[in-house]
């Protein structure tokens, strides 16, 4: 049977979703829990990859068991055999056709910065400090150029190796809730650095370091070196996969 | 010249506030600050113990120093040597006589909760979970008890070894925000482990696992057996400290 798993994580501690030589991954700790609660080897499949130090509130896997453990039960089991940064909410039976990846249809990132003079221990893990806060009707001014299908070659970090650079943007919201803030991004899909280096370019037009202009310049060109700076991955959390 | 520091810690990683032998303490972390930006090796006082685990946003400490560094930056200098969890928010010049521990009037904890079936990796480290919200109400209500001067020695833990365990309490109040409640405990001074066993009583109460009689006899009798269980550290945070 086929399990689809959503789940929670604090990326503080791994290299990413994805299993990789130099680091322990995501991914690899949910494949040894399921190991360990079935004695099956699975491949489990992600909605997509989350960088390393990347937090996710709605990651969404599937993979195949022939176990007989109820599939709403599963995410009991999986969690006994998890480090405490990742938590399994919620485990149900799939259709066989289904693949985390392949049949996700949105996904919702936010990012999230506090204001503060100085760097805050309490909020440091989950959030990115700024100065002063940023002009919100700027940002959501700004953040119209990029909703829609777009060519965003621009923001697509070396290394992405996505086959095509076009995505669709539905939605960026703004939400201010006394010294934080969080920018919401629903897309179809994101290119490897995408969210990071596109909110880190409402940054820079709402500090005047850059004007609308160029910012339709690069969506236009593709050129990279027009962009804001990629934003640390601490900031980051995927916070939903939709698949209706 | 007399240093008043106001700093924010994430105690996760802390044996606690004060040195000692079998970890890394604050204190400990703060005095080596203090050697590397001055060169001096003095004693800092904090307004009181946290225990290991326990968070502070406005924990308050004074050092005498003979640097000539400019009070109001000292903390900038400081925060150059700590550790990204520990962080000075600000630095002043205080009266030769003033002394965190002794000058201190208040001091406010808060204890905060997220309620929620399975943990979540993103609460876990600043909150304790709750299966279910318990009723606010019913902890106002039990709150009101504890408020005023009382003799705390069913709340005093083996190993505090104060003098006495006379207390004053001015103020409890419970936040709710969605799915977490916060609860706010302001005294003259707290007991070891005081403040995570009266909210823990707090919320035996209003899930019913002991009434009104039995919390009013453990405040008469010092009885510490039919106190509520000492809620873990990671819940508790060090708000502020107040000297008026």
């Amino acid at each position: 049977m086929n399990i689809k798993l959503t789940l929670s994580y604090d990326g503080t501690s791994y290299c990413g979703w994805q299993i990789q030589k130099n680091g322990v991954s995501v991914q690899e700790e949910l494949e040894k829990a399921v190991f360990l609660t079935t004695g099956e080897k699975v491949k489990i499949t992600g909605s997509g990859r989350t960088d390393a130090g990347v937090h996710a509130k709605g990651q969404v896997a599937n993979f195949n068991t022939n176990s007989t453990i109820p599939p709403e039960k599963f995410y009991k089991a999986l969690n006994v055999h998890l480090p405490y940064d990742i938590r399994v909410l919620k485990s149900e039976l799939e259709a066989d056709d289904f693949s985390a990846r392949k049949s996700a249809k949105r996904k919702t990132y936010s990012y999230s910065f506090y204001i503060s003079e100085t760097e805050q221990p309490l909020k440091e893990r989950y959030a990115v400090k700024l100065d002063r806060a940023p002009d919100i009707q700027k940002m959501d001014e700004c953040a119209k150029l990029f909703i829609g299908e777009h060519d965003f070659k621009c923001f697509n970090a070396s290394g992405g190796g996505a086959k095509t650079t076009v995505r669709t943007v539905y939605d960026i919201s703004v939400e201010k809730d006394n010294d934080r803030i969080t920018i919401f991004v629903t897309g179809n899909g994101f290119l490897y650095n995408m969210v990071r280096t596109l909110v880190g370019t409402l940054l820079s037009f709402c500090y005047g370091q850059i004007d609308l202009n160029t910012i339709k310049t690069m969506l236009d060109s593709g050129d990279r070196s027009l962009c804001g700076r990629t934003l640390p991955a601490r900031g980051l959390c995927l916070e939903s996969v939709c698949y209706d």
